[in-house]
């Protein structure tokens, strides 16, 4: 089948050159010179020079038009194409003065600013980009699992219990009755693996931090990950480490070119114990923090450059975190239960990845949940996975935006998520 | 790079046959049969058969268990092999009872008591099959699109003022103020549309219908697809006939030897206008229907029956629904201003997608809003879109759980649901 009806994108015309073909897009920028009007035609998928001799154009910057002529070769021009006198016909002309300069610089104005006027500010081709290059690491995380036998799969966002923990979780009024937004997948991916032994899940998660930082959201989209019949967390690590690096080659392939500096990523990315991790930054920064049951930013930066310098690499896992910081189903260190099998993935300093082994035996979550003084209310669903035979398994999520932000080197999240929330934001 | 960790699928066996492996998996069967133990392993991916001479086992099915030993080929076993007294190591003893025969005919039990046992009913193969079919739909619909050039896109979930009517939304509590969960994510596409001209977004949308029906579900997953510099409708029909044909063929690919009726597809779906229906069921039926606004359940299952006569197809477009019951944004038909650019796709005699053409031009914004009496309250940051610049653009919706529901026959949308969530049920 084909779809005749589709109108043709700029991005296309390279292969048209000497066609006569119809395209349409925004009025990005016009330059008068001698008599002579070179106008940039941009549709989100690229960009075409159009040079108009015989009729002039006079219309606001943004105005949607719609032209017809033939591609010629044109070396200087963008993609190496321009369209020489086309018809011109108007589809809508835009308000002026537009609120931001779509053709200028980037950024074009503050960041404020941008997002209150975000259905414009994320026409300018840096914001473009940015879509784009999150919609490839995503396509990325899919083809890596698919590949390996993960199934997708879309689980509630609505729940009777606040999953987890109980903190920072918005409640709903649900047909008469209190209910909680998902904070992640976490209980229903863990009874996939009971299906479907290997699965993912692409979505948004929801966080009522009272946190109001550059990286902090109270949506974002969490890239999940569970799989079973796992020797311990390495075989999650080994697995975290292959996404990242599919991810990252399916970026590539479309933006290769980019002024990004492109990680460092070794065949095989470095790891450290957290005891140890703890010990060498103590003996940096003469402090002893040894005691202390996570990294703070500052250690994670810390080792983020000691790990590209001591190893090449903009990636680090840190293994084995202390127990009293990580959730109850977490499978514990057998050999030091004070430790746990699970690990982060620094990425230029920044936690990118959490993940680990999780407990699979019945007994061994009726036991985590009692020393936590946690209830089992509303948890008989998910228990009854334990109880009727689960593997040994584990998983990890990956914050899309945090990783888009962190490749992309821009300083707030904000930047990169489309239409952020946060504890001010609500709007657009 | 190889991922040397991860274990070996059951589905990879047959590609190992003299092989000696070690693979993972579930007690889905055991029968006993003159001192010789035939044992159906199940991992998620694919069934095989163990046959045990020499150390036969006792285990509770679902029991998770690893085994070793040497494929062979057995024309007559599941996937044409089997392995011969392997070593069995036991993992994970399952409770006795099951709460549901996972190895049974389906259904192993009433929907109710399947939902209530979800992480364990959701192992019998059918349920896994739905949810496997699921997946390639979505990954046929995403790859479709993403060969035509459209981006995917992550929107908000949680708005500032109810979208589109402020029927059935759920508020929430957002830090101290009233917010409500996106019915869809309508407004933000067009917006999209405006940077990159094509987008589509797979993702959960959240509806307060008091409706306990087969079909009615607060949350489902929404295929959402927008894309500008349309000629009118009919530019977003043929591509969501496209789109729909993507979906299927990625489906049969993987599932074409299934008992399910497979769809009736022509290459061009029919169409019929909404007056045209209207007349016809009038007729067909004895009693006048045209003055009625909309199509009842019982219309679109007559015009289901219809297409499938007449056409030899499960699909039907309907076109040019009243404006009356399309929202506000939608595009009037210019020649006949009653009734509007839009189309529903009918499947099987049920709506399974609902698109059109919406208005791109500023000051039909603001006209249609008048004329219906709604505020431009909290819209002002979507207005801006057609404020500075919009095409002509249009987009449709699919509602997945639905479409999957329908192309295997269930009764209920619940079936092939994860996890579902209705007016009563929150658990698991």
């Amino acid at each position: 089948m084909s779809i005749s009806h589709l109108p043709r994108l700029i991005s296309e015309l390279p292969h048209a050159i000497n066609q006569r073909v119809t395209v349409g897009g925004w009025i990005h920028a016009v330059r008068n010179l001698g008599g002579v009007q070179f106008v940039v035609l941009r549709d989100g998928s690229a960009t075409v020079q159009l040079v108009l001799r015989k009729s002039l154009i006079s219309v606001n910057p943004e105005t949607v038009v719609r032209v017809t002529g033939i591609v010629s070769s044109e070396p200087r021009a963008p993609q190496g194409i321009e369209i020489r006198d086309p018809e011109v016909e108007i589809l809508s002309e835009a308000a002026n003065p537009v609120p931001i300069d779509v053709a200028g610089q980037f950024p074009p104005a503050s960041l404020p600013t941008r997002l209150n006027t975000a259905a414009v500010a994320l026409r300018h081709p840096q914001a473009q980009n940015w879509i784009k290059i999150t919609a490839h690491l995503v396509k990325g995380f899919r083809d890596t699992l698919s590949s390996l036998g993960f199934v997708e799969i879309h689980t509630p966002k609505i729940l009777e219990t606040p999953s987890e923990s109980g903190a920072n979780v918005f409640q709903i009024e649900y047909f008469g009755r209190p209910a909680y937004l998902a904070q992640s997948p976490q209980f229903y991916k863990q009874m996939m693996v009971g299906s479907l032994g290997r699965v993912f899940e692409v979505g948004p998660v929801f966080r009522a931090e009272p946190h109001d930082t550059a990286r902090h959201l109270s949506q974002y989209t969490s890239l999940d990950v569970e799989l079973g019949f796992i020797e311990d967390h390495h075989t999650v690590m080994d697995l975290a480490e292959n996404v990242v690096a599919g991810m990252l080659q399916e970026a590539k392939t479309h933006f290769g070119d980019w002024a990004y500096d492109w990680p460092l990523l070794p065949e095989t990315f470095p790891v450290v114990h957290f005891k140890d991790a703890m010990a060498m930054i103590s003996r940096a920064i003469g402090e002893d923090v040894t005691e202390e049951p996570d990294l703070s930013p500052a250690h994670e930066a810390w080792l983020g450059e000691w790990a590209r310098s001591d190893f090449g690499s903009d990636f680090l896992f840190v293994e084995g975190y202390p127990a009293l910081k990580r959730p109850f189903y977490t499978h514990l260190d057998p050999g030091n239960p004070q430790y746990t099998r699970s690990f982060d993935l620094i990425f230029r300093g920044q936690e990118l990845i959490t993940g680990g082994q999780r407990l699979h035996r019945f007994a061994d979550y009726i036991e985590a949940l009692k020393r936590r003084g946690l209830s089992k209310h509303g948890m008989s669903g998910y228990l009854a996975a334990f109880l009727y035979g689960m593997p040994p398994h584990g998983g990890f999520a990956i914050g899309l935006e945090r990783f888009v932000a962190r490749l992309t080197g821009v300083s707030n999240i904000r930047d990169v998520t489309l239409f952020p929330r946060d504890m001010k934001r609500l709007q657009p």
